[in-house]
């Protein structure tokens, strides 16, 4: 049996998608700059997908940017936010510890150019403390940025509470929703979102494309200079193909999500179930306000590497953490945000299910990850210390 | 008859690149930082690709870099150097008038960052002196970055000579080569440049993928932060299908300009011949020292965007000058760079020629811009002043 369980790193393109993307290629070819009729059929096109990706999020047409993706809509976003709370003297940016890598790394550079950036906490479920987030919010800060869903743990932040709080505070709030949209309901209007980062290979969609949303009213800065497509807010030839792919996937996968969010739930709830029956194993992160499909275990005593390579020998395709850094040998800092200690965050697991994820394959992960975790701690000399109590068990 | 002679502005993708990328799409979905089988498959596709792009440009492969297009790859190479450059004082850009914008916006952001700009005269002809880059160059300058071959007049600059200026005074030379790759021959060993961009859609690939070349040894800072995708320098999941269709279409255009350039460059000049009997017409930049396929026209007493708009009435796609300024009012900033008055400036057409152009199609072009020029002077006040000698001929 072949389970890919890995929908947190990229999906399987949508057929529908697929088929939209190709007919673009094929016919249209068109520069949607161009004022001759094929250019402007690819316009159409382009302003077709703006206005699907728009009504998915509750937003305008007007209010929604195509980038290259998330990690670029990230930076886009925060950096824009940044600079601009410059020219008023704002220099302070609040976010969490367990933001994406595209979040983070931003900060870090803004950070070295002077910004001031406060990390929160996101405690052992998790979660971050809206009134935590308060209490952070200075007379200087011009950014929240919190992600809507975490990448690795799927927990699900209190975005509205979040957003509540800096309307009330006249700060901007900025949410990487890369793994949230289309898997989840959203809405940013009845959220109060003023920036929102999404990916289109998360949903099914083609990889290399983008997302971000701009409530009307708040300035944006670009990030990549050049030709005025985008309302002049991002440059180069729109990717019409890849946008247009983008809407159909996520049009589809919000659609498949409304019926199937129970199911998805009931699966990965199935598979926590099982799981917890390993023994010295913990679920990460709130066992309910988390993504429909994300299951994130640590198991002690084992290396989350060869756990991966003996899955994948089993036609498991699963991941310790974010694709975007795996080849790294430190910890997931997901793991170590929500307190878990290196030699533990070290033996973890994230399976990340699709909407047709089947009971038999649910088991079939069950039964595969109990085997090998059993295998591995037979060899593993950390695990023999532990149960010969040289060391303390932990989990 | 149908004739798209606007493959400066873009290009019909190759049904080759089209087989690639569907085959990518379909059965490919994996992310190239995951471990397991399928993720590793998709990462070989993106190294096997890396290496067919640096083969057609004369590159290593770890010198190659994708980016979302041609402008992310101008706009990450001139911040780079910029910014690595001042690290060490040195805040003296140099580039020329006639530049795109995704570089002349880039430096204008840099100035206003408090960096030097000088932009050097292209002159009559729309080429740079060799000589006169060099009389530029100070012991401040960190950059020196020239198109290869401009984007609307198609002139081809000294590239070799700009290069070996650029080394023997220890500056880096970047090239936008956009317009170029896979239309001339290009090396970048041989001649020397240090960093160069191109843009897949430019060369019968997709739009939204790019590509930036960086000699070893030359230190790159990124424009996107996140995940450690393209040995860091670039964040974001790898767009695979899209890559994979770049380097295909990369393999089959240069290939295909190999055997056709004396076709493309005969129908050319069989064009600029036709054009040229226009009374009160100019061909732009020099005749020889240009792409292959480009020819650019000012006729006097007509508005270029009239002129589009009727030739788009009989089948013919072209343009003013770059689609990515198209809608905008003002006239070409590379024609006022070479010298050409506002008016004048304002009745350019561009016709850029695919490899498989006829002759009945480069004769159906002449037929079609004559006649539509003619009628377009019937109405035209100006035309009128002019012929009654109220204002005086320029061209």
């Amino acid at each position: 049996m072949n389970v890919y369980a890995d929908n947190a790193a990229t999906t399987r393109m949508s057929d529908t998608a697929i088929e939209v993307m190709l007919r673009c290629m094929k016919e249209e070819y068109g520069n949607p700059s161009s004022l001759y009729t094929i250019g402007q059929r690819a316009k159409e096109i382009l302003e077709e997908a703006r206005q699907t990706v728009a009504a998915e999020i509750g937003a305008e047409p007007g209010e929604i940017y195509f980038t290259s993706g998330g990690s670029e809509a990230d930076n886009q976003a925060i950096r824009s936010a940044a600079l601009l709370g410059k020219r008023k003297g704002k220099t302070h940016l609040i976010s969490t510890a367990f933001e994406h890598h595209a979040v983070l790394h931003t900060l870090r550079k803004l950070e070295k150019e002077g910004f001031r950036v406060t990390l929160l906490d996101v405690h052992e479920d998790g979660l971050v403390r809206p009134e935590e987030l308060e209490a952070a919010i200075g007379d200087d800060t011009c950014l929240v940025t919190v992600m809507y869903a975490n990448n690795e743990i799927g927990t699900i932040q209190p975005v509205d509470e979040i957003a509540k709080i800096c309307a009330a505070h006249g700060v901007l709030f900025h949410t990487d929703a890369v793994q949230a949209v289309a898997h989840v309901p959203i809405d940013v209007k009845k959220s109060g979102i003023d920036m929102l980062s999404a990916s289109a290979h998360k949903f099914h969609g083609p990889k290399g494309t983008g997302i971000l949303y701009v409530r009307r009213g708040v300035q944006l800065l670009n990030l990549i200079e050049g030709g005025g497509q985008e309302k002049g807010k991002r440059a180069g030839t729109e990717n019409v193909a890849g946008i247009a792919g983008t809407a159909a996937a996520l049009k589809e996968t919000a659609e498949a999500m409304r019926e199937k969010t129970e199911h998805i739930t009931a699966m990965r709830d199935r598979l926590i179930e099982g799981l917890s029956k390993i023994p010295h194993s913990a679920l990460n992160g709130d066992a309910k306000k988390r993504l429909p499909g994300n299951v994130n275990f640590c198991f002690e005593g084992i290396e989350g590497e060869s756990l991966l390579l003996h899955l994948d020998d089993r036609g498991i395709s699963a991941s310790s953490g974010s694709a975007c850094t795996s080849g790294s040998l430190d910890p997931s800092h997901v793991l170590l945000a929500i307190g878990r200690v290196h030699d533990v965050a070290h033996g973890s697991l994230r399976l990340t299910l699709g909407e047709d994820i089947t009971e038999e394959e649910v088991d079939y992960l069950i039964e595969n990850v109990a085997q090998v975790v059993e295998h591995l701690r037979g060899f593993s000399p950390v695990w023999r210390d532990l149960v010969q109590g040289k060391r303390e068990f932990i989990l």
